[in-house]
């Protein structure tokens, strides 16, 4: 049964995960041994009524805490030195990060800068943090990215047009505060886009090169929650059980892609996201189902379980037809969810393509991807969502 | 989906699996900064030509040793205690554990004990250890325990005749090193009673009360695994293959019921393990098939899902119907792999029963257990398996 059979396999965040877990947050702050608390979160958080949730506690443990909120929709190298400097001003030894995405990969470059010093540039890649940081406590809001478990980063640079990764263990936060209950309010098309990137994580680490037999594991109970769930969250907002399965599913997949990467859709998001601004998972839930088109010959049986987990029906189908059923179930979630861009609605043409194949064509997540792609084949993935 | 959704999960241990990664020992030892290492090793593993693939690296990397192999079949308190003399002694500062779940259980006591000092009975309990210990390398040579990646010990009093058990956090070695090679030479009849102990912890894992999404995820990958090897590692022992699946699924099996615990199977085996001199995976393999057919009720449809990861025939079956083909599947299964053994064979009596039920009923694994015992159903468990 064994595909890769050499492989490394490790979690240094602990995850508690349960509706209303934030009420308990000064006693992860003591577990990590935590005195002054800097709370890293998007306005987005200051208006939703969950900053009240994370200084509660706080208050009521007398544990003296800072804000920092001057976050965009993007984590920059900007709001890192600015974050960075308040913590030390503060004398804070242990950072709460609190929102989606953005908030999570901020909050985690302090406490590696708080530990190791320097500017965040120079942990710029695989690898290149030499030490543990301070302790980082990340409460995710949105079910999607799975910041709050992984060893990656990802910045923004604005003067460059760029996004940076910085990718290493001692990025990994010490606590994962996993409250379902905080992503109650994540209005619909919030839910589906992140939602889509969690499946991006599940699907891609299940089906590349790199994976292994835990984390496939993990990706398959994360899809089938994605497929009874995400569609109820995005309807039904309120709906808790349905917000669990997502933030587990969102949970597990980075489980599983922490140690495994992605593949081609992460490849392509990257650059496109940073060079026309789309969400992240927007782009991710635009590119997968090309993305898997391309990718069906280099791993069928696994596609063919994929569409299995989304309730296709695959009886009396060749084995190449119930593989790319999985394509036809994956297009079928985005048109539900209410996913309808093209790369054109975000201004993206046929001249850009060239330099985004060309980025892509150097990510990390290309080589593992379980199709080597030309970058004709990368061009002419972005071709077929263009409009 | 969710069936307990207020729940923590970690995993202190690094996983490094793949055949022959033993031989890169001595970069473990100097990742985990150890200079002067204690071996504890059985005498089996002396004797199979293992102990030459863990001295080598170690000898070619100039790393001092010292071998401690006066161990039995048990873990007792009194080879705790002199295994950690010797590495006091030798200053040892990391202990490198090989062998079965003996040698490993005594590995981490020591590690446990060059951390915290005093002697191994002070730890007993549940979260009893105040520190960290000193890193253990644990490396498996059956594919059973999984104790390379547990919190427990589980230790024999040979004057009171009865096992104690340390679990705690800080009981976990820092690294697995998981060699499926190491298993080749393991005889097919300790091949199927520590895969049937491995099998028991998914099992009992996936449908007690304390599961959650990530452990069934990964009870159910290893339950697959073993559905699909055991029989031939025991019939196959050069089969690396079929010895790269049971030993992932071992330690897979491990990740998942190190934190939800286990369930009537092993409240039972400790106390008949103790009594009568029964190996720990002989006597959860005997008990196994009784304890799953007095629990179908209590989980039923867990226990479709294992009848049909043991290939069992349950089209057109009423639920409950179906949910006992799990119980007849691993009936099979242990007469293929040669598992006859009945209590009796072991001088268990009918008037031994009570003291045992008595001692199973404050186990830690009872409560959890999908249906509540009575003492009388406890014996009658046993006397299902009597003869
Ligand atoms: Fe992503
Ligand atoms: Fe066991």
């Amino acid at each position: 049964m064994l595909v890769n059979d050499q492989f490394r396999y490790e979690m240094p965040t602990k995850i508690e995960f349960g509706a209303g877990k934030v009420a308990h947050l000064a006693q992860y702050v003591t577990e990590v041994k935590g005195n002054r608390v800097l709370i890293v979160g998007d306005l987005g958080v200051l208006h939703a009524g969950i900053i009240e949730r994370i200084e509660t506690p706080l208050k009521k443990a007398n544990i003296p805490y800072q804000i920092f909120s001057e976050i965009g929709t993007e984590a920059t190298i900007e709001s890192v030195a600015n974050a960075y400097r308040v913590a030390r001003e503060m004398h804070c030894d242990v950072v709460v990060g609190v929102g989606g995405g953005s908030s999570l990969d901020i909050a985690k470059s302090v406490g590696v800068l708080l530990g190791n010093g320097g500017e965040i540039r120079d942990y710029v890649g695989l690898d290149k943090v030499p030490a543990p940081g301070k302790p980082v406590i990340a409460i995710p809001t949105t079910a999607g990215t799975g910041s709050e478990i992984t060893r990656f980063s990802v910045l923004s640079d604005k003067t460059e047009k760029a996004k940076l990764s910085v990718g290493s263990m001692f990025n990994c936060p010490a606590v994962a505060l996993v409250d379902p209950e905080l992503t109650l309010t994540l209005p619909p098309h919030l839910t589906a886009t992140t939602g889509m990137d969690a499946l991006t994580h599940a699907l891609e680490s299940y089906v590349n090169k790199e994976t292994q037999p835990i984390s496939e594991a993990l990706s398959l109970e994360a899809m089938k929650r994605i497929a009874s769930s995400l569609r109820l969250a995005v309807v039904q907002g309120e709906n808790l059980n349905a917000r669990k399965d997502m933030l587990l599913a969102s949970t597990m997949a980075a489980m599983a892609f922490n140690t495994t990467r992605l593949g081609l859709a992460h490849s392509l998001a990257i650059p496109l996201g940073a060079k026309f601004n789309i969400p992240h998972g927007l782009v991710n839930a635009i590119l997968l189902p090309e993305v898997m088109r391309f990718n069906v010959i280099g791993n069928p049986h696994k596609f063919i379980e994929i569409a299995h987990i989304f309730g296709e029906q695959i009886d009396g189908l060749t084995d190449r037809e119930a593989a790319e059923k999985s394509v036809s179930a994956i297009r079928k979630l985005n048109e539900d969810i209410g996913i309808k861009q093209k790369l054109s609605d975000f201004n993206v043409k046929e001249e850009d393509l060239e330099e985004v194949a060309q980025e892509a064509m150097l990510s990390g997540n290309t080589p593992i991807n379980p199709v080597k792609p030309t970058i004709e084949d990368l061009k002419n993935i972005c071709r077929a969502v263009m409009e």
